[in-house]
């Protein structure tokens, strides 16, 4: 086995650690020249597609159509809505010139003093502004909505501290933007989309994440309510996996995009504007993975089945490759993509740490005695076990067990989360708990000053105000932890990422 | 009729002035708030998304995978390859700040002096520098090439002069970047994804290409080669519409990229680059399209099949809706995508223009006539053909007709090419044949000089040089039609977008 895929710092050991040198080790992603920006190697990027694949379907069941509209967003924009200018004027990325030219000294090129422009030009952080500066275009009555667009971009926050996936400057993305004639529609629009990201990270991804919404101080710069969906990691931190904004007349009023209503009337647009990102490939290795490497759930595994012949010579090869062409060709029209990995430039034993490593959920051994005996060898990733089954009916038995995989590491991802939910009813006990990860219900006086003594005191957010009922009691009315001011409920803190 | 789907410019008045209105009216795109910027409409974007699905199926089957590489890139990286830099360095965003502030006067955000880059950023107009620093730590050994990788992305060049989809600051395309471990093997690849292109091309958006090498002139910015396709468009120019470059080794010389090979001797790794832009939308679009509207090919067309009730009143609809479900039902089965439009708030008429405009390959419209005979009115978009077919077999014949409309816009395409297409002998004729438009074939001596004084006289430019015989005998020696020096066989000139 290869050096450098044994020693995979252990999770117990440190999460973190081990979280860093998991995605360069198996090949996901590295950091680039350019401070803050990854590299997404095509083993990471194939797991982005299927995730991208599978959304975007899902968009375009809900009635939601693909565009695309400027990287680049005049300063000016920024400034209309007052809130989002907040957000995010202080990680934007500016372009200032758009020219260089030859150094006088020939040392290279600089920066044209010439060329430069009269209005600096930002590199999009997010699409609201220079989307509803083209949308006041797009509506004049009630016939034109609503709009309901989304778009594949990158996008672009020059943040201080980032992690590979979970923190990029530049990091990919869709960003929906929708324009409604109520509110109503509106806030259905935002909880809609909530629901298929709900759907998505729990039936695809495997990761069983609380809908709710945001208290006011973790909204979205320029939204009325913003909806979340929150994960467990398996150190117990949060991370925020999805967030769906009802923006109200907010950027409609930023750039007057109003419409003439049924009643002839004129009225401001009601928006939404909701994304998730490259970071739920983070989300994704931190739920499964162990200190083997990763676990992908079968849904989004770039390969779900290797196969690995193990031979003494050249014949017996040929023999097992003729046994395996068959199961490949009909686990291939059951749907399941599959490799055979034949190469004579890796010994078995590498290939089997470089699958296990890489996360590929079912792997089929075929030695000598298998091609006596009709048999072959199956591992399942999530779990390792292994055990020898015959070569009639693999196919159904290995699609099967995709799904069993699937639905397995959902459950230990759930019965996880489980294990670490607790409640408290006092600020001490609160202290105490919270070094110990996990999510904590408590009772919260709604105030944004409550809320930031916390989080400065024990660097715990308000993670959501949950839709359900999350423990059993925590809809129930009581007095905040911390000032013993009413609380209609308890909410859900933790540490996050 | 909607005023405003009659009013197209017609192609014989001005041809440039009917792709300007024909790319807004029929919903494909629009100049957006940024200079030279454009927003992609959904429209245009499904055409864009359907071009993108296919030709990644393709690199897929020629052994591609995709990865990611930053948007940004180091100033200073460009000025390791002499040419590049030249290229590009006149046309750059540049990213000088990546903080904002507020003004002291409180007039909105302004740049923040203190957060300069001490290196400025670069916006990629094309990634071979930031890949190639990249593959500098991903190659060692001849084990590790070929590097096979493809990047969907954006990339920005501060164009003067734009036009929607022709040529615009920001574009959408896909740069493949690969390594190899000798020249032999990265021509043969340079080579290969041309004829991807161009079976693309021909095939997929119905456009006769010519494949043919750049004169050392059009080359890419540090390119030993460039394969190109070049189309002709409906006024007789030539529209470049893909191209695939020999890099040799310049890339791997300029950051160090050298492998071990295996003679255990240290060698530069050699190198391709290939793109295809969404600039190919108004290829599409100008090869095609007519006085009426969009023409495309079925097998690009986001609706295939639209249809379109005409009925008295709601019980006739009534009946027509329930027909016309197991007609939507059996072309949905045989993968034809089709829209029912049975919208009350607009005429017949209405959506016929409508269809038209948006190029729509089929119509099929069933009235009271029609329900009462088992009828239904089918009409192409191509030749604008109606005739009234049985329901009994409608959608076998309607997928036999989107074949036939799919070969035939091609053929007419390529008759009219061939219309275009003429042989000089001397100067003096080009310059007569040059203000008709169209492909001349004319023997040229070889040197940048004469290609120049021939652009500068007669705006012509030589789109390449075939690889095939083009028209009898331009595969013969002959002599420079400006110079009488000796060429070794014709090359196609024309002016070009």
């Amino acid at each position: 086995m290869a050096k450098e895929l044994k020693d995979l710092t252990k999770r117990s050991e440190n999460y973190s650690q081990w979280y860093n040198e998991l995605v360069v080790k198996a090949d996901l992603a590295e950091q680039s020249a350019v401070r803050g920006c990854m590299v997404i190697k095509p083993y990471g990027y194939a797991i982005w597609e299927k995730m991208q694949r599978q959304l975007d379907d899902m968009f375009k069941e809900t009635g939601h159509v693909n565009a695309y509209f400027p990287l680049l967003i005049p300063k000016s924009f920024l400034s209309r809505e007052a809130e989002h200018v907040e957000g995010f004027a202080k990680e934007c990325a500016v372009v200032t010139h758009y020219r260089l030219k030859n150094a006088a000294d020939g040392s290279g090129v600089v920066v044209d003093p010439a060329a430069r422009l009269e209005e600096e030009l930002i590199i999009r952080p997010t699409s609201e502004t220079i989307i509803w500066n083209t949308y006041k275009n797009w509506i004049h009555s009630y016939r034109d909505l609503p709009v309901l667009c989304n778009q594949w971009a990158n996008v672009f926050r020059w943040e201080m501290r980032t992690r590979l996936f979970l923190r990029t400057a530049e990091f990919l993305w869709q960003e929906g933007h929708t324009a409604h004639a109520t509110r109503q529609e509106a806030e259905e629009e935002a909880k809609r989309m909530l629901d298929v990201y709900a759907d998505f990270a729990e039936n695809y991804m495997g990761i069983p994440v609380v809908k709710g919404v945001k208290s006011a101080n973790e909204r979205f710069a320029g939204a009325l309510d913003t909806y979340t969906i929150e994960a467990m990691m398996q150190d117990g931190k949060a991370l925020q996996s999805g967030t769906s904004h009802f923006l109200g007349q907010n950027f409609a009023k930023a750039f007057d995009v109003q419409f003439v209503n049924k009643e002839n009337q004129l009225e401001y647009v009601w928006a939404t504007s909701w994304g998730v990102s490259t970071r739920l490939v983070g989300a994704l290795i931190m739920t499964h993975s162990d200190d083997n490497g990763l676990v992908l759930p079968p849904r989004l595994a770039p390969i779900q089945v290797v196969i690995v012949p193990i031979y003494k010579n050249e014949e017996q090869l040929k023999q097992i490759d003729a046994k395996v062409a068959g199961i490949v060709a009909r686990l291939k029209a059951l749907g399941i993509s599959v490799k055979y990995d034949n190469a004579d430039n890796k010994r078995p034993g590498f290939k089997f740490a470089d699958y296990e490593l890489r996360g590929v959920p079912v792997r089929l051994v075929m030695g000598g005695r298998d091609l006596e005996n009709g048999t072959m060898e199956v591992m399942r990733r999530d779990t390792l076990e292994k055990e020898t089954r015959p070569c009639e009916g693999i196919e159904e038995y290995v699609r099967d067990l995709l799904d069993e995989i699937q639905a397995n590491i959902h459950r230990k991802a759930l019965d996880y989360r489980t294990s670490r939910v607790s409640t408290v009813d006092t600020y001490e006990e609160f202290k105490e708990k919270i070094e110990e990860g996990g999510f904590i219900l408590a009772h919260w006086d709604g105030t944004t000053e409550t809320e930031e003594k916390i989080k400065e005191e024990t660097k715990a957010t308000i993670r959501c105000i949950p839709y359900d009922s999350f423990v059993p009691g925590d809809k129930e009315p009581g007095r905040c932890m911390v000032t013993g001011k009413p609380s209609p409920c308890k909410v859900i803190f933790a540490r996050a990422y």
